[in-house]
C-alpha cells in the first residue's frame, strides 16, 4: 500500500468533514453533472493522446498557444513526468512546500539542495534565495502561492527568480496551482513570462480550481516546446482520460464559477483567519484558499474525534509537531470547525 | 504534440468504424452506466491512493493477495513506472510486440536485446528465446497473446522462460493484457505461479477485458511485494481516478459479461479468419481479439475512405509495409468490414 503522507483520506477515516485537502469549496461545477452522465459512452474508445480539443479550450482561456501547453493525469503526474523528461542532477527546492517536488526528484537520484525559509518572516521567500540559484542547477521548484502556508512570493522577487533562473539556464517549475484562489492572481502569475522566458515551466490543476480532485487533470504551460516533447517521450500516450479531458472543456467555460468562488475564498479566509487568532492559534496571512498556523500539539487527533479531518504538517521539511493547514471551506462548514476548535481549546 | 504511433486515432478521423483498438466488443458492461452516473459527486475528493475496495475485488476475483495487487492509470502507465521504478539497465523484448515497452525501457537509457520471432513461424516465440535469457539482463517483457499477431506462447515453454528469468534473476514482465479472450486463459496464463516465482510480474487492463479504454484502468500482480513499493515511491499518489475505481469494482462483478465476450470473440475470429483468407489475405493463427495478417500495400487508405479505421502495422519492430491487425467486434460490424474488404480486393 502506498505511504499516506498527504491529507484526504476520507476512505480510512469515513463520515468526516475534510478540511484536509484544499479544493474549491463550491464543489464541482453544476454543468459537470450533465456533461460528464451524457459522456459515460465515450469510455468505450481511447482518450485523445493530443489532449486537442482541451488544449484549444486553454488556449482560450490563458491566452497562451496550444502548442506550449501540455496535459496530464493531474498537476502531480506533470511533475514526475518533467522530472524524468529532464533527469535533474541537482535541484533547488523550498522548505516547507509541496511534498511531491521532492519525491519525484529523489526518484532520479537528483541532488537536492534546499532553501529554508524562516519562521519569523511567515516562511517567506526573500531574496536571499537568489543566491542559491546558481549554474550548477537544473531545476528550481517553487509553488506560488506555497503549500502549506499560502504565502505569495513577491511579484518582484519572482521577476529576479525568473532571471536568474534563464541567466543559469534553470528550468523553473512553477506550481500556480493554488493561484486562481488569490485576490489577484494576474498579479502574481508569471504566465506573461513564458514568452520572454523558456526556462519557466508553470503548473495549474483544474483538480483544485474546479474541485475535480477525483477525476485528474492539471496541465502545464511553457515557452519550450522541446521540454513538452521530453514529457512526452517519458509518459504512456493515454494518460488524460476521456471523462478527464470533457469536464474540462466544460469546466473552462465556467467565469462566473470562479469569480463567485475567488469571493467566497476571499471572504471566509478573512473571517477563518481573525477568528482563529482569536481562538489563540498562531495564524500566517495565507492568501490562498487554505490556512496554515500553529496550534496545540493534539489539534488533529481531537478533530478527528469531533468529526474533522485537518492538514497535520508535521511531516513537511522544515516543519515540526504543532504546524496545521485547513481549508476554506463554505460559511456553514467553517463556522462548525471554528464550533469545534473553541470547543476543544477550552477542554486543556 | 503527441506522435500517434498506435492505433485508435477516431479524433483525427471522425465517424468512423475503429477496427484499430483490441478493445471488448460488447462494450462497457450495462451496469457501468449507472455506477458511473451514480459516482459523478465522488470525484470532489481525492481518489483512494491504496485503491482498498477495488484492490479488495481484485483478490477475489484473481485470487491474489492485495498486497500483491497494484493498480495504475491503464496497464500502459504501469509499464512506465515499473521500469522508472527498476531502471533495467538491460532488457530482453520480442519483436514484433508492443511498441510502449521498448519506449519506457528508453526513457531510462536501457540497453535493449531483441529476439526476433520469424514470419515463417507466425512469430511465434521458440524455444531459442532461452538462450537470449542471461544474468546480464535485468528485465524482460513478453505479451501473452502477442500484440499485434495474437500468438500465444506455448505453455511448457513459458514455465521454462519463467524459470530462467528466475535463475538469472530477470524480472519477467508478462502483459497478459488480452488472456480473457482466449478461449482458456487458465491454460495460458502464469498466475498460478506468482507465489514460486518472485520474479514474475502480470499486468492486466480494465480497458481492454471491460472497454473501458477511455477511464484507464489497469493492474500488476507479482510475488516480490518490494517491486509494488519500488514502482509506488516513484508515481504520484492519486494516479487512479474515481471513476476508475468505482467502474473497476462494479465491472469485476460482471462474470457472465466475460462469459459472453469470450464466446462471441471465439465464433466472431473464427468467422474473420476463415473469411479474410477467403480473400486472400495471409492470416496468422491468432487466439485473442484481434486479428493479424498481411494484405495489399494500400489497405489501410483504402479502409480508411470506406470508413473503416484498421491498425497499419508497420511502424512496428520487425514488420514492414502490408502488415495490419483488426479487432473482432460484433458480427454486423464485423460483417461491414468483410464486406469492404471484398470490394477493395476485387477493384485491384
Amino acid at each position: 500500500m502506498k505511504n499516506q503522507i498527504h491529507g484526504g483520506d476520507i476512505y480510512r477515516n469515513q463520515g468526516v468533514l475534510d478540511f484536509s485537502t484544499n479544493t474549491n469549496p463550491l464543489g464541482i461545477p453544476k454543468a459537470l453533472y450533465g456533461v460528464l452522465a451524457n459522456s459515460i459512452h465515450k469510455i468505450e474508445h481511447y482518450p485523445d493522446i493530443a489532449c486537442e480539443r482541451l488544449r484549444d479550450e486553454l488556449e482560450r482561456v490563458e491566452g497562451i498557444k496550444k502548442e506550449q501547453i501540455i496535459c496530464g493525469n493531474g498537476a502531480a503526474e506533470l511533475i514526475y513526468s518533467l522530472v524524468y523528461g529532464v533527469k535533474p542532477k541537482k535541484a533547488l527546492i523550498q522548505s516547507p512546500t509541496f511534498l511531491e517536488y521532492e519525491q519525484a526528484l529523489k526518484s532520479v537520484d537528483c541532488q537536492i539542495e534546499v532553501f529554508e525559509s524562516k519562521r519569523e518572516n511567515e516562511f517567506r521567500l526573500d531574496e536571499k534565495v537568489l543566491d542559491r540559484i546558481h549554474e550548477g542547477l537544473d531545476m528550481m521548484f517553487l509553488c506560488n502561492p506555497n503549500n502549506p502556508t499560502g504565502i505569495l512570493v513577491n511579484p518582484q522577487l519572482m521577476i529576479e527568480i525568473g532571471k536568474r533562473c534563464k541567466e543559469n539556464e534553470v528550468i523553473l517549475v512553477l506550481d500556480e496551482c493554488f493561484i486562481e484562489f488569490v485576490k489577484e492572481p494576474e498579479k502574481y502569475s508569471m504566465k506573461q513570462y513564458l514568452g520572454r522566458n523558456p526556462w519557466i515551466f508553470i503548473l495549474k490543476a483544474f483538480t483544485k480550481t474546479y474541485a475535480m480532485a477525483g477525476l485528474r487533470l492539471g496541465y502545464g504551460m511553457t515557452g519550450d516546446i522541446n521540454l513538452i516533447d521530453k514529457i512526452n517521450r517519458v509518459t504512456q500516450p493515454w494518460t488524460v482520460s476521456v471523462l478527464a479531458q470533457e469536464a474540462g472543456v466544460a469546466a473552462l467555460k465556467e467565469v462566473s464559477y470562479i469569480k463567485e468562488s475567488r469571493e467566497l475564498v476571499e471572504r471566509e479566509r478573512t473571517y477563518l483567519k481573525k477568528s482563529m487568532k482569536q481562538i489563540g492559534f498562531k495564524v500566517l496571512d495565507s492568501q490562498a484558499n487554505y490556512i496554515f498556523f500553529q496550534g496545540p500539539d493534539n489539534l488533529y487527533d481531537k478533530c478527528l474525534e469531533r468529526g474533522f479531518l485537518i492538514r497535520d504538517c508535521s511531516n513537511y521539511r522544515g516543519l515540526g509537531k504543532g504546524y496545521y493547514r485547513i481549508a476554506v471551506k463554505t460559511t456553514k462548514e467553517n463556522e462548525k470547525l471554528l464550533k469545534a476548535f473553541m470547543e476543544l481549546t477550552k477542554e486543556e
